[in-house]
């Protein structure tokens, strides 16, 4: 699985490598999550510079996609220059977006009329776009998740790993970013998350096909 | 409080970007975390390359500091050249060890006898660096702290900030980076590690100072 991390100016560092660390988890079984930009080097909205590992365009051909969140998320969803780079096909993809990454799945027509999670903060502009929000930390619709709060990013990685290999190898991966005396109680709750959408995604991925 | 987050070669992303996240929310509060490298540059154990904020020597200077964890520590712990780079005073700043970074912090000199924190896989040679291991998340014995697994960096983060400024500022960091629906249990259970060392930490300060 190749994975593409949309990181966008003024990102929030939690949203984009907390997913992606626990994704690269599973480079052993030939799975990258990628640093994936508009530009070749984008920094944070603590001021931290990155340089990108795929430009934005890698979205259309990776396995799988993570909408990460930052403080630039309304404007770059008023960028239709920028949007349209971003092409996106949840028939053939894992789709998740993290906080105000949901607003831009919103943006993409990737949300409809099903609920969705967001940040506290993203909320109102979320609601806004016409988008049904939940106060959860996770939610899936088929191939497509949500996840609200910079820490439930655990969950939409959890999900895709679930759903792309095992459970068993989501809750190794979980296991081993948990804090240790904790691991137990990290593993059951992000379970408890993502378990009632794998069964109904699986069959609602399989409808879309 | 200026903060320096010390990033090396091979850093893991979670274990230098959720405390960070974390500590930057105490912007407004005139706080600011730095990643702080002994290059202009360095590159994560996924290949993600980052620009340094600081240099090491920053360190000395700064107010707190945070030593994040990769997979070259036992390369760094050997390395007495970098090391020397690093002046740590736990009579006037705070500091905190992130898994391997506890590797380092005994190499500095700076756990000696008292029982420390660290992630699973970098147990047994901080273990033969002569450090008494403990299976919690967290520990502090005055100004030095130290945590094991990647997503026990949220409890230096809030150590630091209860240490630095007050509770209530930590369980609002806290309560922002927490997944949506679950804000109470993260700050509950972060309180939970780390309250029982601030009152003995502010003690055992007072006996240093």
């Amino acid at each position: 699985m190749q994975i593409a991390v949309l990181t966008f100016e003024g990102f929030n560092e939690l949203d984009s490598f907390v997913a992606a660390g626990i994704l690269n988890r599973m480079k052993t079984a030939g799975w990258a999550a990628h640093i994936t930009s508009p530009s070749a080097r984008v920094t944070s909205m603590n001021g931290v510079t990155v340089e990108s590992q795929k430009p934005l365009e890698f979205a259309e051909e990776a396995d799988a996609v993570l909408i990460g969140s930052g403080m630039l998320t309304r404007d770059i969803a008023a960028d239709e220059t920028l949007l349209s780079r971003i092409r996106l096909d949840p028939s053939r993809q894992l789709i998740g977006a993290q906080c105000s990454g949901t607003l831009l799945l919103a943006k993409l027509g990737l949300v409809g009329d099903l609920p969705a999670c967001t940040d506290l903060t993203t909320r109102p502009w979320v609601i806004e776009a016409g988008v049904k929000v939940v106060d959860r930390p996770f939610i899936a619709h088929g191939n497509v998740a949500t996840a609200g709060g910079c820490l439930a990013s655990q969950y939409l990685a959890a999900w895709m790993i679930a759903r792309g290999r095992s459970l068993q190898a989501a809750q190794a991966a979980l296991h081993y970013v948990a804090p240790v005396g904790e691991k137990a109680v990290y593993v059951e709750r992000a379970m408890a998350a993502v378990s009632p959408f794998l069964r109904s995604d699986l069959t609602a991925s399989a409808e879309n096909a």
